[in-house]
């Protein structure tokens, strides 16, 4: 299945060595301003080749808007958006293409179709967030209409993890810098435990958190359609995430109700005191910011050898993966996961009926 | 929403305080063997009134299966699912009905839908679960059929940790002891931990975890209909849970590449020598056992007094929520994990076309 | 399959000699006033033994309400609405329960299922539609609160044609009379006619037309969420339509664009001349009166013997249909046409945003 | 919503004058042989500017595919597939841009969307029926490997009907003229009929007839997944269609039960002795082909002077609607109800669990 939503559909397609990757957006309101500008924004900041810490691999990404936009403005027709792939080399998967590559969806593509195309994984690459981060951005638009904020910042890469840092860091700081981290004096560390993998042929995983501001009350729908249950399904979807928590998470399993329990007050409209549910009860927001953090494991393509098999003589082998991989995925997953974020609120902003066919 | 599933759907209703809950299943296939006592087995696991660790509230709970079932088996007609509301007593909400009590839905259905069924927390009630449980007792039935067994088990009850356990452990234990525990030293120790939460009129947390064996390869649907991503999405809308992970979870964020990675190697069929993907790699099962753990809040509804506010005239106030409420909802969970997950399953094997409209 | 509809849905369940047949509305905005009485209404509609021209079956069908409904109004939870079966008599299907009748979905079901509830058609009985009028009755409510009103009536009976009629006639006449006509002169011949076929262990087809009046403009989405498309899915989905038409339907292939096209003017609001689009253009209402009509074939339970199989011996055999059966399905599914139109409506309007989660 | 089907899903998007109109196939099992030239066959079907009776615009509509194929073969990921817009001249909708086009759906957009991409009806245009071909064309070739053929062909134009045809003659002729019609003594009356009606500035409806082949028993899920109710939607859901039928359709209305049912007996397999349900029974498919027919309003663009109104000043215009229009729809509209067909056939393959991830 390669849609995203119930109300506001983001529909993506191609594979990372194939001649594009694209995205349809179905369901964003009439009205809205937008321009190829706006979406290539939020595609630079997925771009690599941003210097030693991602991967060399050099992707203009230059997106085309080929329908659903009329005079500068959305039709509530469908938005379709493409990307030409180019610098695509596949060279370096032709000697692996019939081992399959540790912690990669290798196995899972050929168990479940029979065959899968190997170049660059396909499908199953990172490539394919180009179209989720272009429908994000058409997303993110839309919120900002209504005041609402997705911001996403790495809070720790390995063993590194970056200091308190306040929601105007949040806001500000992740993109001044290549590991994406809010906490300025966190990053050169970062970009060290980042680096001494890569010399060591080996990758890092770490955390990302992202906070959304300006989240009316009410969004999420009781019983299977909970704001929380959406977001941990978009964030946990994406590849390489293994966990994903809301307010305090996992950290709540060791607290008491006392501790928890976030208590109410009236501030002109009704507020939370603290913050530990990460702004959604019973599955519905409560007003107060979201925030969720996810875990990303270290990048699978290491050039380390590893044992693995060749599927086609069924039996075992060694496997070292070259080519141009991020020795860490996490600076490249933020923009991502405040694409998915903004995604799953904008389908519930349009669910919920506080966005209509039109603005 | 009240309706889980794309292809095996789950639809419940019902309130806490209302004439009944119930449960419809549609898409089970056709030749099913299945009657109320596999049911009823399923929801004896999740009824309270079993100790002293868990609420007093006496449910019997007596399924009547209402269709879809002729001559013992399942027709693929929808297999409708009914069980009565008795010793429902609405007489402590009455004098709370205008406050919100922290850490529940209560402000979210209000900011919602204007109004709420006060009564028991209505729709957003630990009740709601007895549909989960049966639309689940019929995918555990249907899995089994294939050789997929889902097992639950407490991991933790707030500072209170679980020692190392077998499969067998965890097959065996759990429904044994009032915690769900599958480490029989440790339960002891976990229901104290209880005790002492409620004699303060406090409550705890805790993890559970979930087990799935014999899960072929192959199931989970890329991009956007990931076998991790449904389960994430399944296990983070049951309520009080904050957290999800799979595999070794956020523990990954903090590895090399080289030490997360499951080598392949051949036995028969393809495995990993260790599974520390928890059995799904790019959204696809690898056919090794499913891994997932849960973080539960402390249950809100603690006697302690807290500040909160009435929302009728809209001022600070004081509640204490007294009635008969679990001082922790883990050991009640643990069903109601395996039902999600069973759901999850049963979903994509069908999905997956490994089970046709009939068995 | 057994959920209608994409934000207003309605899933139904039961068989004809089962327990029970009953419905699940999900998504109806909260506080409508609803009650048993308006959903009994719209049964005591579809109810047969009500005189010589309908099946001597004795249905009380008194509804009961489980779910979704505090104090008088819907909650935005779903409304679970049971009907329990009596007066049921299995007896004259054991005789037939190898032969498949003709004209129904006997095989079908075997075809796919590999064995069926034989009682009575099981599943396929138009006893199903119980769990259809009852989500009708609550969509029809809904509608009534935005000025939107539907109205079924008879317009052919074999061969007996009703005259012109007027809207108000629509609205006052059908429920006055057995046949469910509009034009009282019709309803002697159309009487006469089904009771010739009964007589002679016979049935007869006919024509029900609906008409939707007060649907504001706007309603249906561009390119396969068409008004149209949905009204012919939902109403081609009752047993024994085979035909369904919009407008001048099948009229419309015979006339130039110059006889077709209506033509618009300003009269406070925008409208057309004539309404031979009959409500909708390009799959979006266009606030003229909706107007449908659906063929409905002949009742498949006749008395006179007609050639068939015996599946389980695999050869011929002569099949007479005994039982309690109408002579003619046409003044049964006029409710029934209702409903579904009403549902598809309460959807619309919903997925339009004209109809929050709230009124 | 521009998503089409539940398991094997089209999106398309594009408008008129737009950059491109697109499609993207979701669900298509891997290990289909599929290359560009599969999808131009169909296109090449349904291209205007190809004689007299059709609109003189010069569309090449060169495919290219995307995404989804690898090595000649589907991957199981989404096929996406652009045909750029050449030819495009919005000079002769300028003049009109604020005239309502009786007929047309032009004041449905602006009623929902509040404005609208007036050049060549935008998204509503025919030309949106490219992405219906293109995924059709991936349906049909899908069938093909089961044994399921669909051909449409013409079976009336304004007052001139084709005399009977064999399957033969429907299979093979429709294509060998401009008509699209199976009876080739009747393609010379027809093609008068049309251009009678476009000297005049007219224009001419007709009925298309489809019929589908090697379709296996058991396809149509119960209750509202019925396969009639699915191909009922889908054909009311093609621009200017406001009829559809089953079988004997509207003609059953009139006709007995013993003169409507089809008697079964068995050659091999279970079939009927006549086929006047076309192929369907209780929403599910007998085995027997499956036989459709479609009412196709005229073209509401004729140049004839109309009546309407200017929606900016509201108030009374003339308009003559100028522009290269199909005289008459109905022989481009044959290759659009073959994809309509296909595509809800290969999704009920599919959900059937026929057709797995692969072939």
């Amino acid at each position: 299945m390669n849609t995203f939503g119930r109300a506001f559909r983001l529909t993506t397609f191609g594979e990372s060595h194939g001649p594009a990757v694209g995205a349809v957006v179905d369901g964003c309101p009439a009205g809205l301003e937008i321009c190829e500008g706006d979406i290539q924004a939020e595609l630079d900041r997925r771009r690599p080749g941003q210097g030693a810490v991602t991967s060399k691999r050099s992707e203009p990404d230059r997106v085309e808007i080929l329908s659903g936009v009329f005079e500068g403005k959305t039709t509530g027709m469908p938005v379709a958006m493409l990307v030409r792939n180019v610098d695509v080399d596949s060279s370096s998967y032709e000697p692996i293409k019939d081992l399959l590559r540790p912690g990669h969806a290798d196995y899972g593509y050929l168990a479940k179709y029979g065959f899968r195309d190997y170049r660059g994984g396909g499908r199953s690459s990172g490539r394919e967030t180009v179209g989720r981060v272009m429908g994000g951005a058409i997303a993110k638009k839309l919120l900002s209409r209504a005041g609402i904020g997705v911001y996403a910042h790495t809070v720790s890469i390995h063993d590194v993890k970056a200091g308190e840092v306040t929601l105007e860091d949040v806001i500000k700081n992740p993109y001044t810098n290549r590991v994406r981290c809010a906490d300025l004096s966190a990053v050169r560390a970062m970009e060290d435990a980042i680096m001494r993998a890569k010399q060591e042929g080996d990758s890092v995983g770490g955390i990302v958190e992202v906070i959304a501001t300006g989240v009316p009350a009410g969004l999420g729908s009781p019983v299977f359609g909970k704001l929380d249950a959406d977001l941990a399904g978009a964030l946990m979807g994406i590849g390489a995430v293994k966990g994903v928590e809301i307010g305090l998470g996992f950290r709540s399993a060791e607290l008491r109700g006392s501790e928890m329990n976030d208590e109410f007050y009236v501030d002109g409209e009704v507020k939370t005191r603290t913050n530990r549910a990460g702004g959604i009860l019973g599955g519905i927001s409560t007003g107060m910011p979201i925030v969720c953090r996810v875990a990303v494991k270290p990048t699978p393509s290491i050039s380390i050898p590893q044992r693995t098999i060749n599927v086609k003589e069924m039996k075992d082998a060694i496997i070292e993966v070259k080519g141009r991989h991020d020795p860490s995925i996490v600076p490249r997953i933020v923009p991502v996961v405040e694409a998915m974020v903004a995604l799953v609120l904008a389908d519930h902003m349009v669910l919920s009926g506080k966005m209509g066919p039109r603005l």
